[in-house]
Formats: C-alpha cells, structure tokens, sequence
C-alpha cells in the first residue's frame, strides 16, 4: 500500500468510533488489542457482496455499511452478547470514489455508535464488485451465559421480537416489484425493515435474563433459522402460523396474509430473534422484552419429536426455505411464489 | 439458505480443524464462544481478493486457502501472539464447483493445523470474483507483552528475520514474466515463498521474548513496512541497504542486486517480521531466534530524527514503495522498475 491508499484509510478511520473500555491498541497497527477481562467471547463473521446481498443504485452507499455491520451484530444479538469490538474488510471496486467510500463509512458508523461497538480494525482494497466483510466480537454480559441455538428443550414455547417479512416486502417496494396501496408511513417502516436493519440487542439480552435456553436471529427466513434451531437442538417445532406477527403493509405488497407469511417464512433479514424457553418463563420474559421496548409473541412449541422437523398447527410439514447464496435461486417447497426474487438474500452464519 | 449450500457448508466445514482449549462453542451457530482465560486478544482482518492478491489460474487454489489465513497469522506473529481461531468468509464465483472451494478448504487447513489455529466460524456467499476474507484472533503469552509497531527507541537495532524479496521474484517466476537460469530447488523455494508463506509465529514469540520494542510484518514491502514503524514510533530509521538478506535467486530473477533489493524494498509478501530492540538486546535475540529455526539480521538503527523518516547509510532518503491496492499501480520511488506490475499485493493491514 502507499501514501494515497493510507490517506484514505485514515480519513475512512476518523468516521468510525474507537475506544472502548476494553480496547487496549486500537486501528492501525498489525492487529488490535483487547482486554476481555475474564469474559467469554462470542465471535462472528459476516460477508455482504453486491448483487447477492444488495444492489446498487438501489441501496444507498450508506445503507450497505449500515447492514454490514447490523446484520453481524445482529448474531451477536443472538448469542444474548454485549456487542464489544467490530473488523471491517471493505472491497472496493474503481468506480466508488473517496466520498462514496466516505458513505460507507459513515453508514458503519452510524450503527457503531448507536450500538457502542468499537471498529478496531479493518482492510482495504480493490476489487471488481462491492464487498463487506464484519467480524464482530462480543462478550458474555455478567450474571447470564451464551446463548446458543442447541438449548431447546421438548416442552419449551416458541418466542419471536417484533415484527416479520417486513424486509422482504421492503426489498420488493426498492426493487419496484409491486406498486401496492399503502400510506407514506407504512411504506417507508417497510423500506427501513431492508435499508436500515435493527440488530436486536437489547431484546436478546432480555431473552437471556428471561431464561432463553435456544436462540437465533431471522436473518435466513423463519422456515430456515426455525429449522436451524430445531436441528441444533433435536427438537420438532409447531410453528402456528396463523400467530406469526407479521409487518404491517407486508400482506399489501404480497398480495394477501398468505402471502405475508411467506415473506415471514421465507424472505429473510428480519434480524428479528427466535427463541424457546420454558413455558413458566414466558411472562416474565414478555415483560422484560416489553421493558426493552420490543414486542415478543408466542407463535409454537418444541417437543420431542424428529430432530429439526418443523410443523404447522395441522401437522403439516413446513419445508425450510430460504435464499440460497451458492445457487442465487430460492428453494423448499414455497420456491418463486411469494418472496421477492432477486436478493432477497439473509446473510448467511454457518 | 438452503439445503444444499448448509450441506457444501458442512463439508467445508469437516476439513477444517477445530476444538482448542479455548473454543467453547465452535463453527455452527450464530457465533463462536471462546474463553481467553483471562489473556489479552489480538485481532485482525484481512481480505484477499482475485486479480489484487492473486491470479487464477496461476494460483493453484490451495495456495489461495493458505495465502489467506498466512496473511492474517502474519499479523499475529507480528504482535508476538499466540494463534488462536480463525474466522473465515468465502466468496466464490459460481464457476468454482464444490471439488475447488473444497481445495480452498485444504489450503486453509493445511496452515491452520501447522499453526494451531481453530477455524471456529464462517460466512458462504456467492461472488462474481473469488474472495477471502480471515479474522484471526490470537492471544498475549504468560510473560510476553504484546508488541505493536510504536515501541522503538532512539538507539534501538532494527533486525529482520529471514530473506527478502522471495515473495516477489516468485510471483515473476509465476506470471512467466522472466525466464532466469536458476538451479531447480532455487526457483522451487521461490516460488514457495510466494504460494506458501509462512507466518512468522515462532520468531514473533522469540523477538517478543528477547525485548523487541517494536514490530511489524513485512507484508507490503521492506520500505513501506519500516515506513509504518518508524512512523507509529516517531522515529527516523537508517537502514543499510548493503546488508537486507536478499532471498537466494532474488538477484538472477530481478537481473542483479540492484534489483532483488527492490524487490525487498518493493515486491512485499515476504511475511517476514522487522523489529526494533535495544543493541543490548541484540545477541540474545539472534541466539533465541536461530532457536527457533530462523536467521535474524541487524539491518539498520533507529535515531531520534524526523518521526516517520527511512534514509540508507548515505543519508539519502528511502521512498516507501509499495502496491496500491485502491490505484492498483505501484508508486514511490522505485515505481515500476524492479518489482512485478500485475498482482503482487501485499495483504493490507491498517
């Protein structure tokens, strides 16, 4: 690298917040320093690409570096963790000036700063499409544990925060898909849901207070993140799919609730949590999610049967379907009917 | 996602070593938990990129799986950490099938069960162009500190470990720009330093050991390198450019001393480590370094002079050189003449 790529790398360092209690040597040198102060660590890699995981001009600069960071964060949301430290690899194609680098930039550091993540480190280069690369770090908060995706116990409800399809409708509303009738405030929730993703935080925090045995973000669809959970902890799971909470306007733009569902099911990046927990703690659960201002609706149960299976209210099998990365194509048993078809993309976390 | 890329995922994923005494939760879930027992982490990032870092078909792609978690290590070895997980995105084109990403997989396993490293996370995604991108977190050793690039001292030796310049005369051997006479094991070793790098891991132990004040890795070249160290510890660094270990052949590929010193100054990718430590300290270090199998040579000292500045034995000033990877042209000084023009990127570190 040479002075002009250092430069740059400066200017793009000056927009992003640094220096957490726990930071010890930040950005700049061969790697950054961090003292976890006895904390387990929860760590995550996450990569968004242009084409698969959003499109230009569609998506605002901005809005690439905000769901960069987001939709990692949002994993660290899932473990229950206390978001610590973020690494930014930023591909960058010749066509991308300094100011639009600079956009990016600032979308990171809108997010980091709201969420009090550190971006300690990062990479620069060139390259032919648009790519992002978020490892995020995070940190067992005292008094609670990790929460994994294996914990689910037969018996145990079946919980999600807030709201779903609402990215997926959204994705279909910037990709002008659909033109469905809906008011200026819906829309735009419904655009924010894809442009400007919320990782859940302090509701996963909430969750592990609450006594989550299992948790997972919506990042893949809930057909997919649902039969991930079920899978890690060898248990079938009714879903009722009449109770989904689903976004509203998202049965506007895919033509009816049925629709919607499939949005919800299928479409993906929500970064909304699922979580199982023992029946006796749902109250309590709910009002603690309710105090981090966030809504948590029962939609199932796990029980003991075939490991991963998940089933609908009638017993009817539902297919996990989601976007696949490798294949750019949808599949499972709802393929090409209601979710949007072009990137609707979750950001993958083998 | 879908079935058949969580399937390519966990074959991925099978080749991969993982379970360290750290790793509590590894590759599967929303995100790694790892306990670091109390040790201070490093963390880095780094991207590799085809067409900036390397060339397919040239690059078997084993050596792009090696090339990649080798570049992030050598950020590790470069603070005298202990490796610990490696966290690793692939983007892959789709005109790579399962039996070359799985290639990729072996490479990266081949270096991270040679360095003790777990691979306790990643990200799949589709492409148009094939990319990498390696987190790598290692730890502080009990009784070693660690080192960053901004603790040299007027006074200081600056020693480097190894050879220069082999990374660069082997990517010229491998472009065919230049046909030299070399003996078969020379052009093999050659072409090693640029298709397998080795992190310096066990020399960053030894130099940590020894009281190296400050040090780097020599990623983007000698120059640019010394550049950045010399910079971070507001020092001005001469070196004698008589004395750089120039690797074996480098002269007969560059066409003379002349050139194989810019290939040093220049070419980077030599993973080498460059370090700052008091004279006094000097001959313990050559003596644990040559423990740990490496050749270490005092190549210049630092002095109080303008923070930043590099100048050779006459007081002539140093240009840093090195590849840009956002110009993709090479400036400084030495701009186009001695090293190779196409691809011959150092892995970034800011």
């Amino acid at each position: 690298m040479t002075s002009g790529e250092f430069d740059l790398i400066a200017r793009l360092r000056e927009r992003l917040p640094a220096g957490g209690p726990r930071l010890r040597v930040g950005s700049g040198d061969d790697a950054a320093v961090t003292d976890p102060a006895g904390a387990a660590a929860a760590t995550t890699i996450d990569a968004l690409v242009e084409g698969v995981h959003f499109t230009l001009p569609e998506f605002p600069l901005r809005a690439v570096g905000r769901k960069a960071l987001a939709a990692a964060l949002s994993d660290l949301a899932a473990m229950g963790a206390e978001p610590g430290e973020a690494y930014v690899a930023l591909a960058a194609p010749a066509r991308l000036g300094e100011a639009e680098l600079l956009e990016i930039a600032d979308g990171l550091a809108e997010v980091a700063r709201r969420e009090h993540v550190d971006v300690a480190g990062g990479d620069l280069t060139r390259a032919s499409e648009l790519g992002l690369c978020v490892a995020c770090v995070g940190y067992e908060r005292p008094g609670t544990t990790l929460v994994t995706r294996a914990g689910a116990r037969p018996g145990d409800v079946l919980v999600v925060t807030g709201e779903l399809g609402g990215a997926a409708a959204g994705l279909k509303l910037l990709a002008g898909d659909v033109q469905p009738a809906l008011d200026a405030p819906t829309r735009e929730a419904l655009l924010a849901r894809q442009l400007e993703p919320r990782p859940r935080i302090a509701a996963g925090r909430s969750l592990a207070i609450a006594g989550a045995g299992a948790m997972i973000d919506v990042s893949d669809g809930l057909g997919a993140d649902a039969g991930h959970l079920a899978a890690a902890s060898g248990v079938t799971l009714t879903i009722d799919l009449e109770r989904l909470p689903l976004a509203a306007g998202a049965a506007a733009v895919a033509g009816g609730e049925g629709g919607a569902r499939e949005l919800a099911l299928g479409g993906g990046e929500d970064y909304e949590l699922l979580a199982c927990l023992p029946p006796e703690r749902l109250e309590g659960a709910v009002a603690e999610i309710e105090r981090a201002g966030y809504r948590l609706t029962a939609i199932g149960e796990a029980d003991a049967g075939e490991p991963g299976l998940l089933r609908d209210r009638d017993g009817q099998r539902i297919e996990p379907s989601g976007f696949d990365h490798m294949r750019g194509s949808r599949s499972g048993s709802d393929s090409g009917s209601g979710a949007g078809s072009r990137s609707d993309a979750g950001s993958g976390s083998p």
